[in-house]
């Protein structure tokens, strides 16, 4: 029951990558289950991982190869996120490369892999024997929405968009895929992002975008505030478009929105996705003194079950809110300037009960699947905003009752 | 649906201590709603507070008057937090003060107030003229049964305890009362907890051994991560036993190992009262550097609603745990070095899946109602315990259906 939720279906290639797609058979039959994506030489690839201390062997390979050489594939798999395998799992992940390097005639290196499914299981070769031809076999441009459902794991639908605009009298293509509702099943895990452009960004840029843009996105994204071993989002620029970036320029600009339009809106679809949502919830924290008071606030409020229960109740618990506002941790907060807001509701003023506020009015607000809450602490001129979702039965039943 | 919880109902009698409760009728009619303890003239108090940064009215002046004169009176209100009331809460929570003093003939500095319930509604001034004339009316040594019941807000259960120990050839006594099982209902906040003892302890002792105490206890529970903005919990010692503490004495040691059974005994009630819980759960983290990181890695697991949900199915997701410790913070983890136990089962060997663990040895012990969650760091030598329940269907219909 996904949250304001559509299918993503007009995808616009992006020159210069090539999406393959197999049933690898990695862990259930006849489904969609590795992805390839091939992309031109010269092509610039930066990366945002997990914090997550007890990361997956292919997010320390992935790490790894992208410091060693320029990557020319990412392999995909799902049903096995290969995490908590020790050195054999490492040895698999390593192995997996090699077996791609080898059939398309690059090197290991080369190579980045990601895995996303069961936790603690060994990694199934036999299917990466059988998927990586397959996949290869059918690289195509147009590929991006079979690729979407391919690289799905408990996602109840596949998560896609593109964006194209016009600089320098040239188009320049954005797509990408998402996937990821929590760490849902029997120890699936993972949320992966891949998005590429054609237009050409320097290398040196690229890190700092990919880090700038995932920190307004995927990093701005909580369901039920488990960080995965697995979490990867890739930045792909292959420069085929005719367009080059080059900082502090219009055309840097217009892509990096662009590109901030498209992370946005996967990581989004994530949350829409989430486990059991029926709630799809901004949260803005404004007038904070730092960055970091402006994060602990809003996620110690995102991630409150007692928030979240009562978001799922459609209930204006302004209480909850301004408890959970009151132990983020933040030092000599000034309860008398804190003002609560959903949508253009005031529902705490000065630290209390705002007198115009009315239990229909908040009702008013939270009746609709889709609205802001709106924290201001009166401190500074930090504002940070992150997305979340409500906390329901179905939440409980997909993570409790899977085994029944 | 309390997990392995006994009605406790054999109290002891603290000299020096006299109770009194009253239908005051500050939400609801017909019920215990307010209770006031007189303590004996010389008795020591000490208090341990919610950390939360919008505490409520009644903590204020508590934690004021507690600094300004010797307390004489506790006065305790279910059904009306006074949190979130502004400048009018606080003047309220200061007349229910002079209110009791006046009719008792002691200074309003001598009077505590404690309040729990709703947020945000002015407190009802009329249930105090009521109720404070009929709780002193019925002042008794042996009512602690009775002030059990009339603090509770939703606790489906009183909660109270008491120990007795000789030392010195003398009897000491302590009887404690706690309530809270989340903040649970419509903005109802609030766990208390009051333990009285007849033993002298010196005032120079007190707050340290509150403290200390709460630290071993109340602030090692957790149902869902939200601290409320009432918390106070208070040590009491009135004297009136014969026996007195110094420290670094035997009697020292026996009187607080005693009182250490106490607060563990109400604190863990409060969780197996908890919100909807099944399972009572002790998460012991051992051989970590640091008390910090300790803490963090069992909150971490302790609150992570993929775990809970997990033990409320009787999954032994050891997947989800391992990837909740390495989320906690902890910095330069090494993961080979992680050991997990459900009770004796080892689950994690060496940051992977234990070789000699069967699906059937981690369901064995899920199926009991009470076991550990055993983290082994591989880092120092310092090890903290908490204790928490699991996250069930009733926890979301507990807070989110209440209005239906």
């Amino acid at each position: 029951m996904a949250v304001n939720f559509t299918v993503f279906e007009d995808f616009a290639v992006v020159k210069g990558v090539r999406v393959g797609v197999a049933q690898a058979g990695v862990r259930k039959k006849d489904r969609d289950d590795m992805v390839i994506f091939e992309l031109a030489e010269g092509t610039q690839v930066a990366g945002v991982f997990t914090t997550n201390a007890f990361c997956a062997a292919p997010v320390h390979i992935c790490r790894r190869n992208l410091e060693k050489a320029e990557p020319r594939f990412l392999l995909i798999n799902t049903g096995n996120a290969n995490a908590g395998t020790g050195p054999k799992g490492f040895r698999n992940a390593e192995t997996t490369c090699e077996m791609l390097a080898k059939a398309a005639g690059v090197a290991p290196e080369q190579v980045l892999p990601f895995s996303t499914g069961v936790i603690g299981e060994p990694l199934n070769m036999e299917a990466f024997e059988r998927g990586i031809p397959a996949a290869l076999g059918n690289l195509a441009e147009d590929n991006w929405a079979r690729a979407g459902r391919g690289i799905m794991t408990t996602d109840t639908l596949p998560k896609g968009f593109s964006k194209q605009i016009e600089v320098e009298g040239k188009t320049v293509t954005i797509t990408g895929l998402s996937k990821g509702a929590g760490m849902i099943m029997p120890n699936m895990a993972t949320m992966l992002g891949f998005i590429a452009t054609d237009a050409a960004i320097p290398a040196a840029v690229m890190q700092g975008w990919a880090r700038k843009l995932a920190d307004k996105s995927f990093n701005r994204i909580t369901i039920d505030g488990d960080t995965s071993t697995n979490d990867s989002c890739m930045l792909i620029a292959t420069g085929q478009a005719g367009v080059s970036v080059e900082e502090g320029t219009e055309t840097a600009d217009a892509v990096f929105a662009a590109l901030e339009e498209v992370f946005r809106v996967l990581a989004q679809a994530i949350v829409r996705d989430g486990e059991g949502a029926t709630k799809f919830v901004t949260i803005d924290v404004e007038h904070a003194a730092s960055v970091r008071e402006a994060l602990d606030v809003a996620y110690t409020v995102a991630h409150s079950p007692l928030v979240k229960t009562a978001l799922y109740a459609s209930d204006a618990n302004w209480g909850r809110i301004l408890a959970a506002v009151g132990r983020s941790g933040v030092k000599d907060f000034d309860l008398e300037k804190v003002q609560i807001y959903l949508d253009d509701v005031q529902i705490v003023e000065d630290g209390g009960r705002c007198d115009s506020y009315t239990e229909e009015k908040g009702a008013g607000v939270l009746a609709h699947s889709e609205f802001t809450i709106r924290i201001e602490l009166g401190r500074g001129d930090v504002n940070e905003r992150l997305w979340t979702c409500d906390l329901s039965h179905d939440y409980v039943s997909i993570n409790a009752d899977y085994r029944s």
